[in-house]
């Protein structure tokens, strides 16, 4: 029986998650318990070497939007029954940078994948092992590509997507956000770090306390 | 408009596929028609990528038959579109060794993974670019195993596979070419390589006759 806390992170590129995943483990560990952090695509040995292939695939790789979604499939398939679902029916706090939506959004919207058949491979790839609660990073796209320069990163394959793909995956967002309000908190990223740190504590102790 | 031929070779383990593979395109040679040979999972930069994952994943990996499934078929997305889908327009041959059976067969009947799931993921895969025609070659599996064991292979993750294992892929083809049987050829894989050489050669020519 599934009795943990699975908590999913989401949003484009540079919108700052990883900052406030980091954050939220130290609260978790600040009250005694502890916190599993994992990524996606990756998670797993098996899942790390898909991330590789996927986010450094080579120039003249040119993987097909169909070749690019089963791989990153693939990764979750391995992540939730290696990883997360074990961890879950064992009582533990997974928090997860990236999870399905991302597939919904980047392969399903921005990429224009039919949404029933990307739908039904997500649920190959996952079972019923869905989040308890998604916080979606929320980030207008002139925000975000200042920031990416900021960070002066080598442009992975991602990252090196025009700003209309951007725009794309922000509104896919927001829509699938509006659709499934249950289970999604949207996070205006624009604000300061303290105050999202904040703001996703006070969420989660409201939201989820019977877990915490 | 696709003019070409896509003829696809099937079957367990050690059952002469490849040695056939190479007889048949030395056979199109010695016609003056080049073909283009292939193989599953691979035959692309990013396919041979997934296949060294599958193949050769680290021990301790343990990949689960879904991530194992999205991996097969990621490869197959991938190779039909760089690879096939064009070579075909162009009026080319591509002869592959495996193709999508064998995830219908080793995924599907032999890891038991719904039928109907293994499908959609495959169709989802390789669109409508299915083959012209496909050799299954059938072989016992005690002949298979003596194979293996002279072949000295460093043995892989597949091929270590058990007994019960080679017995339910052995059927499952069988099955599948009985559903399929306009598209399907059985190869008794026991017959000596001249043998089958003439048969697969006299049984192109009178089937696929127009497009060689």
């Amino acid at each position: 029986m599934r009795s943990g806390l699975f908590i999913t992170f989401e949003g484009s590129e540079a919108c700052g998650k990883t900052t406030q995943i980091q954050r939220l483990a130290a609260h978790f560990t600040a009250i005694g318990r502890e916190s599993i952090v994992t990524r996606e695509p990756g998670g797993t040995p098996a899942g790390e070497a898909i991330r590789d292939l996927v986010k450094h695939s080579k120039q003249g790789w040119n993987l097909t939007p169909e070749a690019e979604l089963l791989l990153f499939t693939a990764s979750r398939a391995q992540l939730t029954r290696e990883l997360i679902q074990p961890a879950l029916n064992a009582g533990r706090v997974i928090i997860s940078d990236r999870y399905l939506d991302s597939t919904t959004v980047y392969q399903g919207i921005a990429r224009k994948i039919d949404s029933q058949t990307v739908k039904r491979i997500n649920d190959f790839a996952v079972g019923d092992c869905l989040p308890d609660i998604t916080f979606l990073f929320d980030l207008d796209v002139a925000t975000a590509f200042e920031r990416l320069a900021q960070r002066n990163d080598v442009a992975d394959r991602i990252e090196s997507q025009p700003t209309a793909f951007f725009e794309a995956v922000r509104r896919g967002y927001l829509e699938l956000a509006q659709k499934e309000s249950q289970r999604f908190v949207i996070i205006d990223a624009a604000k300061s770090e303290d105050e999202i740190e904040a703001e996703i504590w006070a969420t989660l102790t409201a939201r989820c306390a019977d877990k915490i």
